[in-house]
């Protein structure tokens, strides 16, 4: 048993779908959270940049002490994880890529994998190499189709609200036009703020395809990471979440009600850009 | 005459259009650009962080040894104006809101005018309070009617791309539909992507309704005050340019030809967030 936080981060608002999938799974759990929002975006981004980002908001979480880092970001998994875990050697880190693509590997049954996500984060072909990997190490060699589409108006429109309108029914129908024909039955939603697109992405793509929403599937494997490892906290005495953005609290605070399903508790503007804390 | 580089700063690409307006006004002015590409976009940032990134942006400049600088961002200009010429005092600093103010002020008949711009330049209040003091100094009192709405998915629609599509009509009549209602007779593009959507946008409100591209009038005003100074280079020589960018520069390359109207030549990774220049 062990009573430290876990510490969740992203560029911004959307690391909360992740946020709220480990509530839902470990209510025991205390949880820190940081959203980089002095410098969101981090999907059009260099590698470079999204790692010294990533690196820096690693930094501020484990000043806080905390048992395990989850990359509540996509991009930042797909670009900074193997940094990270250089960078922060015995730590627990939890990236998206990993899980999203065991559980895209579980879902499929005719071995073609979608995956929509940033352009920094198809760029990296990370899931592509992961689910791969995740074959190859279950001693399965028989061939896999993965294709990859970046979205890059999913964000803003799911930061403007626009998760239903006819605007993101065109928008999903423009980016999944060519994902339809290739024959995929698996979908990984590969960016934290595509979950709230659900409904027009599951319109796009038809009945026939499985969404992959890759917040679940990190929160179930944050969950069994820390049973393995005894560090579970007791679920009955309830778990605290502490939330800490860059910039821009009350603009977070705004949006972030969405993502959260409830306003979040305990919001505090962290030391800018993470340099304050360094000095 | 002056023989020092002009330099221009914006958030990312979007002051290419300023840029591109300086360039058809003065032919033999050198021009020096910086993209803060690490941490774009300002506009949904707060006063004190678009603050901070300005200054140091200014700053870049200076280093390079320029006889003036135009904030060729819509946001930066409202929020970091006064901080910018309290911090280089002496340096001809000129932003976007002054021009588009009054160019809208000269535009208008009915004396009713709209702003469209980023969510941190419409909470500015910025072009409400400075087409006001426009008025106001010409010792006109009577009344002004400003409207303002903040359209945050312009910029991402234009960085895609996505500028004469059916997805731009529709989120351009989204955005200016409560407009029309107004009476305004004058609309200004109150940032730096949007006139590149001037067709949607003039679609939507309309032939009685004037855009005001604060691009066209901040170069207009640029060579008025180096004139008036007596700092204009000779325009027979034929001015060089000089592009750098804080991150991705290939990105940068790509979407720049769109602005532009050509691809920007001498392109450069400059100093990482502007801080190895200063260390």
């Amino acid at each position: 048993m062990n009573d430290l936080p876990i510490g969740i981060f992203d560029s911004g608002v959307g690391g909360l779908t992740v946020l709220r999938a480990i509530r839902r799974c470990l209510p025991g759990e205390h949880l820190i959270y940081l959203g980089d929002t002095a410098r969101v975006p981090y999907g059009n981004k260099s590698p470079a940049t999204v790692t010294r980002y990533s690196m820096e908001d690693a930094e501020f979480l484990t000043k806080k002490g905390v048992k395990m880092i989850v990359v509540a970001c996509n991009t930042a998994s797909a670009l900074a994880a193997p940094e990270l875990r250089a960078q922060f050697p015995g730590l627990l880190i939890l990236g998206m890529i990993g899980p999203g693509s065991r559980a895209a590997a579980v879902a499929t049954k005719n071995r073609h994998i979608g995956i929509i996500a940033t352009a920094a984060t198809v760029g990296s072909g990370a899931y592509e190499s992961r689910i791969r990997e995740t074959f190859a190490v279950a001693g399965d060699a028989a061939p896999v189709f993965v294709v990859s589409r970046a979205c890059p108006l999913f964000v803003p429109l799911v930061e403007e609200g626009e998760t239903e309108s006819e605007i993101a029914r065109m928008v999903a129908a423009k980016y999944l036009a060519g994902l339809q024909d290739e024959g995929i039955d698996t979908l990984v939603l590969g960016c934290t703020h595509y979950p709230l697109l659900k409904g027009v992405i599951a319109g796009a793509m038809g009945p026939r395809v499985t969404l992959v929403d890759s917040a679940e599937a990190a929160a179930a494997e944050t969950e069994q990471l820390l049973a393995e490892r005894g560090l579970l906290r007791d679920a009955d005495s309830g778990g605290t979440e502490q939330f800490y953005v860059t910039d821009a609290a009350a603009t977070f605070n705004r949006i972030a009600e969405a993502f959260l399903g409830r306003a979040p508790q305990h919001l505090e503007l962290a030391a800018w850009d993470g340099r304050t804390e360094q000095a």
